[in-house]
């Protein structure tokens, strides 16, 4: 078995807010993220397939495959976007790194066909990073 | 003459809208940056102060002064900002990087006592980086 | 379950020796590391809390929360700090990056109260890091 | 139990294609990497070995010793050399980054006395990384 | 005045040998760096264009178009290339550092429309690295 | 011309302070820097030479000449050494990263003979730098 590893990036803006709390409360569990202005990250994104290299090709899965699947999957919905207001598959939760995450898992996890996936790796900023492996 | 380089990050959002411009106009200008709900950036911000060391200290200017002022100055206004609607000092100019560099200059020069200002360099993204250094 | 990880940075030196050799011993074991006026390095540290995303929040560990807890139990203990004299945490020890790491893990993870501390990873160089896990 | 991990770093130059399948399926297989020509990269290295600390010396496995190990038994044998032909562990492969990290794996763990070898991770480029850890 | 940088990488092999030396004086010369069958690099690019920001953009040169100029003038002629042999550019050059930046300095120089070309950066390694300005 | 870098590490220890001064003005100009017991660094060093590559080498300067330069004038005296006592060319000087990048280039620039020293840029920490020309 070996782990691959495809790395990309995007840039959105997110607000950290629970629709259901005041502002008072969002502010108090937010601090700064709540700013309704909203606010913006450059996202580093490494999603990890784990599998047998083929025979044939050497590869568990072709990285330039992997990386279309990420772009059409993920890239497109989340790049140049507010994360809270425009991409699907995160409507409805506070767009936090592990949400994120959790919800790139969900897009991708489906999509890969050879090998399997096995993290899904998100760096908010150089200091701020979660992992998700689909366990619960 | 030593240059000294502090770093610093900030995590904005922005949009690339000309006011002035038709919708279609900007999109033309500007493509998916130009997506009103906005996207967002961790900055990186580099300041670069020339001088000659001081004989007591050994510092062309303590880097944690530096510090301070950067983060007083910039940072504070500027962290978890949506760049187009709450910064002073970007207010009527389109939030490039080129334009926020130039913001940041103006800012800062005037605020450097030992040593004098030479570069406000910034990365918007890991591929793109723009540098100024008060020349017209 | 999530895995979450702040990233933190601190300047230190240290000297590796062990008392109950003699110097031919520790320069034979420990080669320039010995050098008894001692050396240092910028040690990145990551520190990794596993757990579930809070449904209010949204987080496992709010990672301002996570950044004061690092602050506070590591860093204000070993930045710009000699490791072999002045770390609590560390008397009686080798202070190779393995036994800090060792040391860090028993500090923090008592203080986490949000999911549980994971993981403590010690950068000393670009090329030489080490991870600890809990594990015996 | 701690892991430790060199990180270290090479240059060569390869070509992907299968030798029992003709230029047409190797360019469909491999596209631009199928290139006959050859192209290269600057390969990361990570090596870990995982073990108890000794209590003499506070290491898992002298880092000095292991740069060496490294060094003589991978770094040598395909630094500034042409992975498809000059080198030995990986013939009859084709060199993926996949199979080079298998490669070296099987390099490197008999060779590894203090601990063991936990992983061989690989960094093709900054978008394209590979981890072994022998399982199968 | 304003300096742009965009950055990119690409994949290339190359040896370096003097035709009009002997095998041995090329061995002299540039040790394994002549190794016949070649060896390769990540290069990392970094173009650098002077300008002043347009008042209805804020760009010096629109980023997305300087990417598309390196894109079409300079990374499909030289990613997954031999750099001795396919690189039309460099013909005639032993294709060191230095001559790899000469080399698309003049290409991109006559392509470049808004602003002027001031620099190319090229990283061979993470520690080898050179710049050409243009100047002689 | 090109100007041509070759990037090195190495680690040490130092004290800021100035024997001149008291203990609390000490602590007043340099904080923590003063602490007696010292604290560390693992220091990236930039050394830029410029010139015209030669017609037979394409090369400024051989970059693994210059690689042993630096080795041997730099490295094997601060690498793993107390910046403070033990280091010829910073005796009578407070080792800020201003005097030992001043004190590097006079040490260096007598040994180029290919080209000439352009640039010695020093790194601190990843958020302080220097940077010294030659310049007075």
């Amino acid at each position: 078995m070996v782990y691959v590893t495809r790395r990309a990036t995007f840039s959105s803006s997110h607000i950290l807010c629970n629709p259901e709390l005041s502002d008072e409360e969002n502010v108090a569990l937010f601090d700064k993220c709540a700013n309704k202005m909203g606010h913006g990250h450059n996202y580093v994104l490494e999603v990890t397939v784990a599998g047998e290299p083929g025979e044939k090709t050497g590869y568990v899965i072709d990285l330039k495959r992997l990386k279309q699947i990420v772009a059409r999957e993920v890239l497109e919905k989340v790049d140049h976007k507010h994360l809270n207001y425009e991409v699907d598959f995160l409507s409805g939760v506070i767009p936090t790194a592990e949400n994120i995450a959790k919800g790139i898992w969900h897009v991708l996890e489906p999509k890969i066909k050879e090998g399997k996936l096995y993290s899904i790796r998100l760096h908010e900023t150089e200091n701020n990073i979660v992992e998700y492996r689909g366990e619960s």
